[in-house]
């Protein structure tokens, strides 16, 4: 059985995407960062998707980037916005604050040295552009560019072996991904995708607004729980 | 004035780097790791250098490289290799132990996201291929793929401005890395490079050996302690 280091945050897009791997037969191995978030709350959530997905091992590497900041995820200053329209948010071109700088290179480079160490050939990541075109780091060009630099940068690579980047849900909106996610038994219900730090999903940030939005163009129930209106 | 990060682990190749993004006119924000390495020395170093080098800013990113492990450097039950000789070291060409999963694609990632945070234009990082050609992200085609993608990576890079990667050392070898630090006047009895955890340099690890060597043929004395062999 093939290897797959899949990043896992704990939401709904890098379930799903670990779910893909799952179901094209890949051995998991689950890979979490405790990057000084907010929505702290989706470690648990990673921890019992891991073992839902009876992943062969799954690290949580604490990287502060809080130290780096320059994000409303990552520094206390900076507001997470709440309340936004579905439609605002799908149609803004600007580059929310939620953006962590350089986040998702931060977290496929640990991904490819954890990939090297175990000898995996593919990393799953669960970036998509449909929703926040905004991120630099979510466009498929960036992760072309991504898996270029990749192939030069480790000793497998040099060996012969490719380390491959997977991004399969990068073209679908969250409509698409919850009708993914159910076709391939994924757990949803143990999912988190909320940005505020609460013991309920706000229902009102970006993230939570995008999701329930997801569900509800799917026709499906969103099984977590949320703060009553 | 304009701003460079610079990478700076506090041995001789970055302290000498960072000494040329001086010597251009930048302002410097210094980055060092703390990954877990043996040679902790080294951070003691780093912060005399940054401070000699009058760095506007000084960062020390705690990041656990010794959970990914693969390397000599990370893992304490990989053996650090001891007394090869100077040819013997020059003439490999397989990846040495020490060599550390994937260790400058994250580095310059971190150094990305502070780039972007500060408003630098430009990355400098003392990478050498002459002396360790089996490091596959010590190549000049490595740090080409590197630059394409972080143009594709940031916020700044999609409003228009680039981040370069400097590698001004890369096709130095030790020779010539002591001589042009003399020189620029970089601060080498502060640096270290040893890469055992002792309170003087080893003298007999691969980079002492390395070192040594070039301090040698530049005709220069090694202004730093070793133990008495």
């Amino acid at each position: 059985m093939k290897k797959a280091v899949c990043l896992l945050s704990g939401g709904l897009d890098s379930t799903v995407t670990a779910a893909i791997a799952k179901s094209k037969g890949y051995r998991i191995y689950a890979l979490t960062f405790d990057y000084g978030q907010r929505h702290r709350r989706e470690i648990e959530s990673a921890k019992k998707v891991a073992r839902y997905l009876k992943a062969s091992e799954h690290k949580i590497l604490k990287i502060d980037l809080a130290q780096i900041g320059g994000s409303a995820l990552t520094d206390k200053k900076i507001k997470v916005p709440k309340g936004k329209a579905y439609a605002q948010i799908k149609a803004s071109k600007e580059i929310p604050v939620t953006y962590v700088p350089a986040r998702n290179t931060i977290l496929l480079s640990f991904a490819l040295a954890y990939a090297e160490v175990v000898g995996a050939d593919v990393i799953f990541i669960g970036a998509n552009h449909m929703d926040y075109s905004g991120y630099p780091d979510c466009r498929p060009q960036y992760y072309k560019a991504y898996q270029r630099m990749a192939n030069l940068a480790t000793k497998r690579a040099v060996q012969g072996t490719e380390i491959k980047v997977e991004y399969p849900i990068i073209e679908l909106d969250k409509k698409a991904i919850v009708k993914r996610g159910i076709r391939l038994k994924a757990p949803l219900h143990l999912t988190w995708s909320c940005y505020s730090g609460g013991k309920k999903a706000c229902g009102r940030c970006d993230s939570c607004v995008l999701r329930l939005n997801g569900f509800k163009e799917a026709g499906i129930e969103d099984p977590v729980e949320y703060e009553s209106q």
